[in-house]
C-alpha cells in the first residue's frame, strides 16, 4: 500500500504515473512505446513503482504477436481529494488516481466566518465523504483546494484576498495537510477549474488555452502547453479588472468602468434590482428585494426584453475584452464556465460574436468558444489534478 | 572545425553549449555544477564537444584547492549569421558562438519588389560583412533571420503578409540555406527582437516577458518561461489590431479603431501630414509633403505642442491596451522597442502613467516599464539567438 508521501523515484516513474493516470491502464508494451523506454527498463521502474504501492499488475494484455505483455493500472489505492472553497460554498470530493469521482457532497458556507471555522467544515465534509465510500482509515494520497482569491504557493494560502477578510496568509495548506495527514497544494479557483477542464473537459487535447469564469466575479485560467502559467506574482488571468467603459460605474477595487464592476454575478444583480425597481421589468420586479443573476436568466429564458438585454450587453463587454486576449494570446480554445455561464446560450452567442468580429482572422480560424461541460466539478477535479500532479513528480 | 550541420550529440551537451553562448568560457568545474554532472562525465561530454569542433580549450583555470580545471569556451570558429529585413530595409550582423557582434551592416530595399530580388540582395549583404571580416571562405554555422509578417516555421515561409505581396509561402529557409550552406530558422521580427532583448538587453534575467514594437505596425512578443511564446497559430503577440477607439479611423484589416490605425509611424505621419496642412503646426508645416513620425519626435522635442499632443494621445492609447495585457499576463519587464520607441521620454511617461494607473496593483507592484537598450541590434542578435537556440539542441 502506498505509504504518505510516496513518490516517484526518478522522471521515468513520474511519467509512467501521469500516463496511467491521464490514459488508464495500458500494457507494459505500450507504455514503453509512449515513454521511449526499453523493455527491460520498463519492468524495471514498473515493478519499483509496484514495490511503492503506486501501481498494480492488473492481468495480462492481448497479444502483439509474442509473449504477452502485463496490463498495469495506477494502484486502486490512491485516494485523491478535491476540495473547491468558493464564497459561499464548499465541495469536496474524493477521486481515484486516475481522477475519477468516487464520492462527492457540497455544503454552503460563509468565508467571511474565517479561516478556522471554515476549514473545520471542509475537514468534517472530507470525513464524510470519504465515510460513505466506507474509507475513513485509509490514507489520503494528496489534497487539492481551489480559493477564490490570490494564492502564495510557496505559502499554501491566500495573500490579502479582497472578499475573504481574516484568510490573508492563514496557513491552508499546513491546517489541511495536519487534519488529513497528506500533502496539500492550493490555488487560485480559477487556475484549479482551467485545469479540471485540461483533465476531462472539452480541453483534453488542447495544450494552450484560455478558461473564463464568470461567477460573482470574472477570471481567466490561463494553460500555456498543458500547464498553468501564473505570472510573476502569480496574478495572471486577473481580468476582471481590465477597464471596458471609461465612464462606467465605480469598481470596489477603486477604478472605474472595470469588467467586473460592468458584468459578473454581483454587478447582474446589482442592475437587475435597479431595473425591477424601476419598473422597467416586470418578470424581475416579482423578485425583490434582492433578484438574483439566475433569476435575470430565468427572465431571459421566459422572454423578459430587459434581461435579455442585460445578457446581450454583458456578453458583449466580455467579448470585447476577450477578442484583445484571443488576439493577444492565439489559444486553441475558450471556455466560458461558472455561476454566470449558465445564462447559456445568449451569453455565449454574444460573446462569440463579438470575438469572431474584432480578433484577427488568423487566431479565429479554428478557434472553438465553448461552455464549460463540466460546470460544478471542473473545481473538484481540477484541484484533484493540480495535487496529483505534484504527488507524480519527483522532488 | 565544426562542420556544416554539426550538432550536440546528447542533452548534456546541449545544455553546455547554450550555457557557455550566455555566460561565456567556464572552467570544467564550474560547467560541472551548473549542469549536474560528475567531473568525469562532464570531461568526456567535453571531449566529444572538442571534437566535434564546438568548443575550445582556452587554458587552465584559477585553482578551487586541487589540480586546476581547463577553461572551456564556445569555439572561436563559430559563426552565426543574423539577418533582419524590414519593410524598407535589411540589417545583417555576423556573430561569434556567444552573439557578441563581429561586423554588421544595413542596406536600404523595398520588400514590395518581391523575394527573388529582397533575397539576392541579403545574400551580397551577407557577403560584403563577411568580406569585411576576411572570413569568406569559412563555413557559416547557421543563420537567424526576421521579417515582417506572420511565420510558419515548418514551411520556413511567410504566410499572407500583409504588407509583403508575392511573399506568402516563398522557401526564404530554403533560398538562404542553399546559398549560404548553413541551417536557417525564420521567425516574426517582433519575437527574434524579443530574443535578441532576452539574450543581451534588459531582459537578461528575467523569464516571463513583453517586448513591445512600435514601427509603422505594432506587434508584441512574448516570453514565457525564457521561450517565445508563438499560440497555436503562430500569432500570439499580435495587438496592432486591438480596438481601441470604436469610432477611429478604418484600419488596413478592414476593422475601425485598431490601436495600429490610432498610433504606429504610419498612424504618426498620417496625423503629422494633416495638421501640417491644416496649419496645426508650423513647424510640421516645414517638413510637406511627407512629415516622418521622426519629424514628430524632433517637433515634440523643439516644443511643438502638436507634436507633443499626438505622442502623448498616442502612449495613452498603447498604455491602455498594455494595462490589460499586463494584467492578464503578469509580465515581470515590459520593454518598448521599435522605431517609434525614439520618441522617448513622453512616450514611455504616458504608457508608464496609464499602465500603472490601470494594470493591478499585484501586477505592477514590480514592473519595470523601459525602452530597450538594444535598439537597432535586437533584431539581428535575436535572429543570431534563434538560430543558435536550434543548433544547440538535439533532435
Amino acid at each position: 500500500m502506498a505509504r504518505v508521501g510516496t513518490r516517484p523515484e526518478n522522471r521515468h516513474q513520474a511519467r509512467l504515473l501521469r500516463l496511467l493516470r491521464d490514459s488508464g491502464q495500458q500494457s507494459r508494451a505500450e507504455l514503453g512505446d509512449a515513454v521511449e523506454l526499453s523493455k527491460s527498463k520498463v519492468a524495471i521502474e514498473v515493478e519499483r513503482l509496484a514495490d511503492l504501492g503506486l501501481v498494480d499488475v492488473v492481468g495480462l494484455a492481448a497479444s502483439r504477436g509474442g509473449r504477452r505483455s502485463q496490463m498495469v493500472a495506477l494502484s486502486r489505492r490512491l485516494r485523491f481529494v478535491g476540495i473547491d472553497i468558493g464564497a459561499t460554498s464548499i465541495d469536496v470530493a474524493v477521486l481515484d488516481g486516475e481522477l475519477n469521482l468516487l464520492g462527492q457532497d457540497r455544503a454552503e458556507t460563509d468565508v467571511r466566518r474565517g479561516p478556522a471555522s471554515v476549514l473545520e467544515q471542509v475537514i468534517d465534509l472530507v470525513a464524510k465523504v470519504r465515510a460513505g465510500l466506507a474509507e475513513e482509515g485509509a490514507p489520503v494520497t494528496g489534497v487539492g483546494v481551489g480559493v477564490p482569491g490570490p494564492v502564495s504557493q510557496a505559502e499554501g494560502a491566500l495573500v490579502a484576498p479582497p472578499i475573504m477578510p481574516g484568510w490573508s496568509r492563514f496557513p491552508i495548506r499546513d491546517t489541511l495537510g495536519a487534519a488529513l495527514g497528506a500533502p496539500v497544494m492550493v490555488d487560485n479557483d480559477v487556475n484549479v477549474m482551467a485545469l479540471g477542464e485540461l483533465h476531462s473537459g472539452t480541453a483534453r487535447s488542447v495544450r494552450d488555452l484560455l478558461f473564463v469564469k464568470i461567477g460573482t466575479g470574472i477570471g481567466c485560467g490561463i494553460v500555456v502547453g498543458g500547464e498553468i502559467y501564473r505570472g510573476v506574482n502569480g496574478s495572471a488571468g486577473d481580468i476582471g479588472h481590465i477597464q471596458v467603459d471609461g465612464h462606467g460605474p465605480v469598481c470596489a477595487c477603486g477604478n472605474t468602468g472595470c469588467l467586473e464592476a460592468a458584468f459578473g454575478g454581483a454587478a447582474l444583480a446589482r442592475d437587475a434590482e435597479a431595473a425591477a425597481r424601476s419598473g422597467r421589468s416586470a418578470w424581475l420586479a416579482e423578485r425583490l428585494p434582492h433578484p438574483s443573476a439566475r433569476d435575470v436568466g430565468d427572465a431571459a429564458a421566459a422572454g423578459d426584453p430587459f434581461s435579455l438585454a442585460l445578457i446581450r450587453d454583458g456578453g458583449n463587454r466580455i467579448g470585447k475584452v476577450l477578442a484583445s486576449l484571443v488576439s493577444f494570446f492565439n489559444p486553441g480554445l475558450v471556455v466560458i464556465g461558472g455561476g454566470v455561464a449558465g445564462l447559456g446560450h445568449p451569453l455565449l452567442a454574444e460573446i462569440r460574436s463579438v470575438v469572431y468580429r474584432r480578433s484577427l482572422p488568423l487566431a479565429t480560424g479554428n478557434l472553438p468558444i465553448v461552455l464549460s461541460e463540466l460546470g460544478g466539478t471542473a473545481g473538484v477535479v481540477g484541484a484533484g489534478r493540480l495535487i496529483s500532479d505534484s504527488v507524480f513528480a519527483t522532488n
